[in-house]
């Protein structure tokens, strides 16, 4: 249940009630909100003339709900706002793993000759075997911050786990919540403690159902930021790394008032599969794409396979453009 | 193993070299070909004067392979092409089941009305509960040639098994292998023998390897009108009826050289994302949708939730016709 | 709803009620029993003096539910009872595929000399390939006939598609439904009208309550003797072939009252793994396993990699014995 | 590649050795073994001097091969060996989550009124809604190190995130590695820097290989005592709550050298089931089983469907008895 406490009862006030009722409580737009698992139906009698409005839930995605708030939520990324009305599908671009100065420099190079804003690029790489490549850690971090400031462009990069997650709030514009890690409570309570923007991957074995109670996680903590972002199931199919769930896509869109980014290199795993699928991802009037790109994909330290080279990544704008205006949107 | 005979090898001879080596044996664009399995790689010596040209391959989708043929196959569905070059993307719209005549009149007068060419409508219901019900059988085949002589539509059903897979052949102009029924050999190899076109629908359960060797069994016995499929994978969410597989779909038209029809309505379950679903598949480039209308899905006998009502069909043309231009197709 | 008429309401006069209900008519046990589908929760008023007994369900699995039956039903194949209180745990095998006289007698031979009874050996294999090994067909029955004949032994092969399910049902003392062709209603319903032991096996990507369904197309139509087969669902597991679903077999053995067989071969489809397994199987009390053995697997035409040599399935014997004691059933 | 330095080599040499090849060193049986990736086939020119034996691998599972050590690991749990030859599976049993000391201590008992010596109970549970209890953190940890100290007990308990894995390590004698958690690699980093036992837990959408990787973190970083803990995967079945891979266990006990333990409470997520899917895992001849049982079931903060309560934990331990015998395993 989430609870709207009328205007006149002050913050103190709130986060009294709310213990005595084992509520969140956070500040919201100004307001006190008070939120309970979704197994409470009634609002107690005790703080009943104290209750402007209230929402009851069939299950535990409440705060998340279009049940709770029918539009989109707005989230900014730098000057770039995604959801609400803005009908902007941003277009995150750079390589899997940020390698080399050099390296991250060129990414950004491209991203800011083609008017976009946003770089991603992993430091803290999930990876599945102790003898790959880890990631450059602190100092890609450190490259990433370099690139914001020479050129002026957003960074995001993944939490691996939360050992490292506060040098990740502290470096990058949107901290991204890995598909391996979406579970992890250490790295959502510590999101929920800041105001940048979150996106959580939903892991390849994930419902949507728990994505959602993910962002939750974040949200009743008190930071409502957070984008969904659909990277692919882990399905019986070997022909291609992952399956891409649009019908998921098309749920989250119906149930769910977070802003929805789509990441089609990590689920295909193939370059020659990403821009047509990254045009059935924008047909849908979706918020944003991730896409990998590396200035020479042959010689990437991790998912060489899948990264475009720079030339395809003119060509996939190319390519999104007239897509999203087909459908009202433009990428940013 | 594929392999051209020379022009002046005749139809006879080239019958007996391949009842010799094991092989199949057709008649494709005037040639005699033979297709022996994947693991013959060398010609035989004893033949070697009268082969034109041969191709092997890693596994056994050979005919189906763009190693084989690199353009897309043309398919004539009545006056429609598709594949090739025609960059059309048919639209085939109609209820679930054929469940009376008047709603099957309102239907197609649907598809007249908005310029659409072929009609759906499911006789022998593959439903899983035989106290369900199961489709009007022949008498719904009737209903569906009726239609075609009063409107001059096209007609695709779905064969259930092997039982009446003679009478779907005899009454349609496209012949629907259904996504339980793919396996079939008694429905395959009757398909072999017409030469109408053959859409086969992938099973939720089923590989891309092993779709198209499905196609491998109709084009080997002789009809290379076939038609792949994606109408949603069986996997652990359940938030949507099916996962629909658009990285297959990539897959499918980077390897093999079969036009792709998409079925997002099978795949969502619930009408509300099929529209959005539609413009995914179309901005991929595709060969067609398979789209479930009725004219009032609230009293349908099958598959009520997914059906858009004609109202939401007319609006999802609307919403897919600057998507296909986009990508330089139109609907058809 | 399952309805018991009383005893004197006649068969012809129940045949009539049946119509006029839209249900299902059978003689089971000497008495006259209706089935209707699980949404009629009400005796109709017209019938209610001739009703004995009637039971309601959540779902259409009616016939094979414990709710109806609570006892494990009884099922001979030939001299062998397995289900009700029976304890007999019965061991097939055989080879994959029926290739050659000389293979299936030795194969015979080694069932006869451990006291086995039941020789398993596919005749119409369902292929995903048409460039494969299909099967010898008609001539696979026969020798599996002849085997009969010289050994006394039961013999049980698969029904790949309804073309040839009257010869399978001719032939063969326990009709096999692969998991390919377990929704093929042209077999089910030919599985109907004869008495014969029909194993039906779970598609791999077949839900229990769809397989519990297919169960009720045969028994509904008059044959009761249905046993349930699993071997292994399709997930995204690559290191073994499929995963046998042991959590599957206790639900069918909590719900349905249907005996239970399992096929560990084709689950592991390594033969290292198979008497492990099958010692897992038997641990769970169940009715039957269906082993694959070949005289040489080195050479086997199909499933080479899975089939046990024979020294290797007297050795699984060996094992299983002391296991199926330690559950208090013997295998037979 | 694993190498096996010289016994002349010490320990300094070792490390400055590893640090050029970007090896892991670590010291197992009181050799010097350096562990580079799997890619390495042949022993640098420079050191081949200074190599008693060396191993490559086709992948990444190198340490937990059973290529390199044949013979599967001892682990001992207090004074429980399990692996080697020992032909002991532990029976680990208790509540899904430590309630309160009375509930605690009330398992106890239990195990210790039947001869058992581990005790587990979640502390920090993994939930996916944080509307949900969360468990008792430190609190239950101290309660599980009171149980210890009163009854000679070992405990177990889950790491559910990095932030507290060092509590974990401090108060158990087991590391339960949670299914959503076994990527974490701060958590995996962390349990390498100790010498007690990890068991990890097989995510529900993790393939064997990853699984056995995850060991390799654990193994590479200096401490070899690890266990595989399989308990289901995620896949369409919805009629249980995941489907207990058995055929993966197979794959386990062939080609990795580690014990494993299985956990069908969760698999299952029905009380039902878990009795016959017990015996099925002890009749493979495995190395432990996790059990979750509750004082009542009924009043359970969380998993209450799946807990056995204590009479049905004694009953299943009689049933396990007979089964370990006849497999030449005891229960303990």
């Amino acid at each position: 249940m989430i609870i709207h406490l009328r205007s006149n009862v002050n913050k103190q006030e709130a986060s009294q009630i709310a213990e005595g009722i084992k509520a969140f409580h956070i500040i919201s737009n100004g307001k006190n909100v008070l939120i309970t698992g979704s197994g409470i139906k009634e609002v107690p009698e005790f703080i009943s003339d104290k209750v402007d409005a209230f929402w009851t839930f069939p299950n535990d995605m409440q705060l998340a709900s279009r049940n709770y708030l029918s539009e989109t939520r707005k989230v900014k990324i730098g000057n770039v706002t995604i959801g609400g009305d803005s009908k902007n599908t941003i277009l995150i671009g750079g390589p899997c793993s940020v390698e080399s100065e050099d390296q991250i420099r060129n990414s950004a190079q491209l991203l800011v000759g083609l008017g976009l804003t946003t770089l991603r690029g992993g430091c803290y790489k999930p990876r599945t075997s102790p003898y790959s490549f880890q990631g450059l850690g602190l100092d890609g971090l450190k490259l990433l911050a370099k690139m914001r400031d020479e050129f002026g462009l957003n960074v995001i990069t993944e939490a691996r786990d939360a050992t490292h997650i506060q040098e990740i709030i502290d470096y990058t514009d949107v901290i991204q919540v890995g598909a391996k890690a979406m579970y992890d409570q250490g790295i959502l309570r510590a999101c929920a403690k800041t105001n940048k923007p979150v996106l959580i991957k939903r892991g390849f074995g994930t419902t949507l159902q728990e994505l959602a109670q993910a962002a939750e996680f974040v949200m009743s903590g008190g930071n409502e930021n957070v984008i969904l972002c659909e990277r692919g199931l882990r399905t019986f199919e070997t022909g291609t790394r992952f399956t891409l769930d649009l019908c998921g896509v098309a749920w989250m869109q119906e149930h769910t008032n977070l802003p929805v980014i789509l990441d089609p290199s990590h689920a295909m795993g193939y370059a020659y599969g990403v821009p047509s699928l990254a045009r059935a991802c924008v047909a849908m009037g979706i918020d944003g794409l991730l896409i990998e790109a590396h200035p020479d994909p042959s010689v990437a330290k991790s998912d060489a396979s899948q990264q475009l080279n720079h030339n395809q990544f003119r060509d996939l704008l190319d390519g999104l453009k007239p897509v999203a205006q087909s459908v009202g949107y433009k990428i940013v």
